[in-house]
């Protein structure tokens, strides 16, 4: 059995009462650590806090765990009781539903347990969740890839009154250049060896493995979303928003010390929304009530 | 300090730590009745579990206590720690909006305890939920009365080839049509009586407060919702959708036995998916992924 089991989005005493019975149930406990993060998910300090609470020993999966072993987390759930823990509700990412088909597809029974994630949980700053449209992610510019697929879909919304999450870019573990670089010496080396193919491919993944490094991670800030989403529009006629379109900036949601603050986008940009993560909302047509709520978050300079 | 705590969508076991906790330092503990109900929320057996879990008496709320109690409720917060519960996440209903917005405004301190909800929860079935459009909400039609605005969002959606959530009508304590004539004769007499206006109306409010009846709750069936978006797109060149389009049913979602299926319209049509709370979605455009999980969902019939 595989229990996927959702842990909300603060710390340790998100988890349902419904989640924390599956999980000690289990004799294998994985986490996942890729496509967001908690206070508790970062440091040793914070998982022992889960670890204390379930009596159990919690294994991290980042995504290159998860992608190369899941064959082998799914091999322990076809025996036993094995529980995948993600940060928010277990559908929120491409990811898992992967490891759930990959799981079906075995024959093996999967249980899912819900929670709160940011989809829902942007409901607390009064706009009305039935009135958003497609959610989109903003990715990192670099120099040479900038994309701006995102700007359509917010078009599309804002033209039908519908307001925006936009999710922010999240890289961790990301392979730095130089370790691109090895890995595409080791494809070349796949992909042209003739014969000793497998010996050759074998020999470089143990001389490189010990050598790949990662970029250290990144998180990206409302400021950084708000300067990509101005950005793009600069050059735009009738642009689909401008730096007077009202927002709303959320940081830590769901945490103690979460953020929530609305304003323009101008405004926003300089606000210190402080730790990740952020995410943000630009607001489409609002209703009187809306309104009222969002007046208890406005930004005061 | 008022609470406004979500259950999630199963039972009793879907609260979160933090949410019981919060329970258990209230003096005062009402749960909403009006937008949707648990199988735990509609008997005394059901409530009684929960009573049980927090060690709490719970006073149910309906709709009118609530708009007319809010008031009071608000003043004992103001005092005191009170918890008001809520079917899935805190914040998918404009009405708990509503009373967040009348609490701020006294000064009182409001605390969110965040749960998952439906608008969450479906994706369980495989669909990426960044990939919805605007969420509908589909009203039973009477003889008289069958507004279909719906259709435009779910047109837009399917246009750019979005999911779409549709939201089925639940009707929970309506007055009957008998009661609404009384009522209108109490209004009536308010708004014509002269200088004894008060005196009327009070005496009118007595003689009928004892005799208010309701209908019994209605919950719209995926069945019925088929049956009336496929009555909105009769008569219309190119509709949108037409009963080979593929949907998915949710029953009881996020309960034990709860049913999801995913078939056409006209699939969905032929299938009894047994007590409420049902929902339904209406496919975009689907990537692999998404139709690979699907297919476990699959109408076999």
């Amino acid at each position: 059995m595989l229990f996927i089991i959702g842990l909300g989005l603060g710390d340790e005493r998100d988890i349902t009462l419904r989640g924390l019975e599956a999980v000690k149930s289990c004799e294998k406990v994985y986490m996942e650590s890729y496509t967001s993060l908690l206070s508790f998910g970062l440091d040793s300090h914070g998982l022992s806090n889960l670890e204390k609470l379930y009596g159990k020993t919690i294994t991290l999966a980042d995504r290159e765990m998860v992608e190369e072993k899941a064959h082998h987390i799914l091999e322990e759930a076809r025996h036993s009781h094995v529980a995948f823990l993600v940060v928010g509700d277990p559908f929120g990412a491409t990811t898992h539903t992967d490891l759930v088909v990959r799981a079906k597809k075995m024959g093996i029974h999967v249980q899912s347990v819900h929670n709160a994630s940011v989809m829902n949980a942007i409901g607390i700053c009064g706009l009305q969740l039935y009135r958003y449209g497609e959610t989109v992610s903003i990715p990192f510019f670099t120099d040479s890839w900038r994309p701006d697929s995102f700007y359509e879909k917010i078009h599309s919304n804002r033209t039908m009154g519908l307001h925006t999450l936009c999710l922010l870019d999240i890289r961790v573990k990301e392979p730095t250049l130089e370790s691109l670089a090895r890995l595409g010496l080791v494809w070349f080396g796949l992909v042209y060896s003739t014969s000793s193919s497998w010996f050759y491919s074998l020999l470089m993944h143990f001389f490189f493995r010990g050598r790949k490094t990662y970029e250290p991670p990144r998180y990206m800030t409302i400021n950084t979303a708000i300067e990509q989403l101005l950005e793009v529009v600069q050059e735009r006629q009738q642009p689909a928003y401008t730096e007077d379109t009202q927002c709303v900036g959320f940081a830590r949601l769901g945490s103690d010390d979460q953020m929530i603050i609305a304003g323009t986008m101008k405004q926003l940009q300089m606000v210190d929304f402080g730790a990740p993560l952020h995410c943000l909302v630009i607001t489409g047509n609002t209703h009187p009530l809306e309104e009222e709520m969002l007046e208890f978050y406005r930004c005061r300079t």
